[in-house]
């Protein structure tokens, strides 16, 4: 698919097949993340893939009680591992999320360019997700999304701020 | 381009023609962060263009001396809006960062669509840039990047993890 075309399509989807995802199609949205950069090319990430049922319907409660999370036949959980050699600067051992935000965004556009779809969550209960799924003490959640084939339309994306606002010459005014 | 060979070809790039960026280029580069999605779509950034040589060779010591910023006809400093509504959790106003490193991932990629080179930049003097450009108190430097059409050959990638050193079924382990 035309790269627009992805970013111009994507949409948070809320409603899922249970159609299985094929594991070829899988592996090229996992190896989007895989190939995204990140800073000294760390890739602190690790993606753990929640497809058992038990499983799924646990991380609702986790995650705002959003049950369609648990309707797609995957789950993906995006982890950040602490940055040990972090370089100082106001973000200190947060520049992780930086680099996950990269990781997990070539994910989620991948899903759409294979016509998966995929809804960003990035409020839920980390602790909770780390006792499920035995994440160690220096990992945390980053985000998480449903994995799977969409049902229903493409909603209307919501609205943007235009170029005007978020663009600035020379200063931040 | 299609979608995997956008995100397949990317690589940081750090010598540039002066050759000027088209307006309609740097319109489309530009919007490509517009659309991005963020946490309940809030939208918390703002990209300031800098392309005044003066400018630009300020940027310079203040983005670890790397030269080759001042080189591309245009210096892309991404800043984020800290969030007053943030819902908890141990992002807390960092979750800022998320949102901007995904509208971020969409322009830089964009810009590899279009032929232009980025290199993003994460380390830098925070306040320094925000005296410089005069970001306000409530706003922080994300990242930067120069953006150009890139001198030389595209070198290949820093090496990545495997898929199965970063990928998992079911917990972290």
């Amino acid at each position: 698919m035309d790269f627009y075309e992805v970013i111009r399509t994507r949409r948070s989807m809320r409603s899922f097949k249970p159609d299985p995802v094929p594991e070829e199609v899988l592996r090229r949205v996992l190896d989007a993340a895989r190939i995204a950069p990140s800073g000294s090319n760390r890739q602190p990430w690790k993606f753990i893939l929640v497809r058992e049922k038990g499983l799924k319907d646990e991380l609702v409660p986790l995650a705002g009680g959003q049950k369609f999370i648990a309707e797609a036949p995957i789950v993906v959980v995006a982890c950040g591992i602490d940055i040990r050699h972090n370089r100082g600067g106001y973000m200190g051992d947060m520049s992780m999320l930086v680099d996950v935000a990269i990781a997990f965004d070539h994910l989620t556009l991948a899903a759409r360019a294979e016509g998966l779809g995929t809804c960003w969550i990035g409020s839920f209960d980390n602790n909770g997700i780390k006792d499920l799924l035995k994440i160690p003490q220096d990992a945390n959640v980053v985000a998480l999304t449903p994995l799977g084939y969409p049902r229903g339309v493409f909603a209307e994306p919501g609205p943007r701020k235009g170029l005007k606002e978020i663009v600035s010459e020379g200063s931040f005014a």
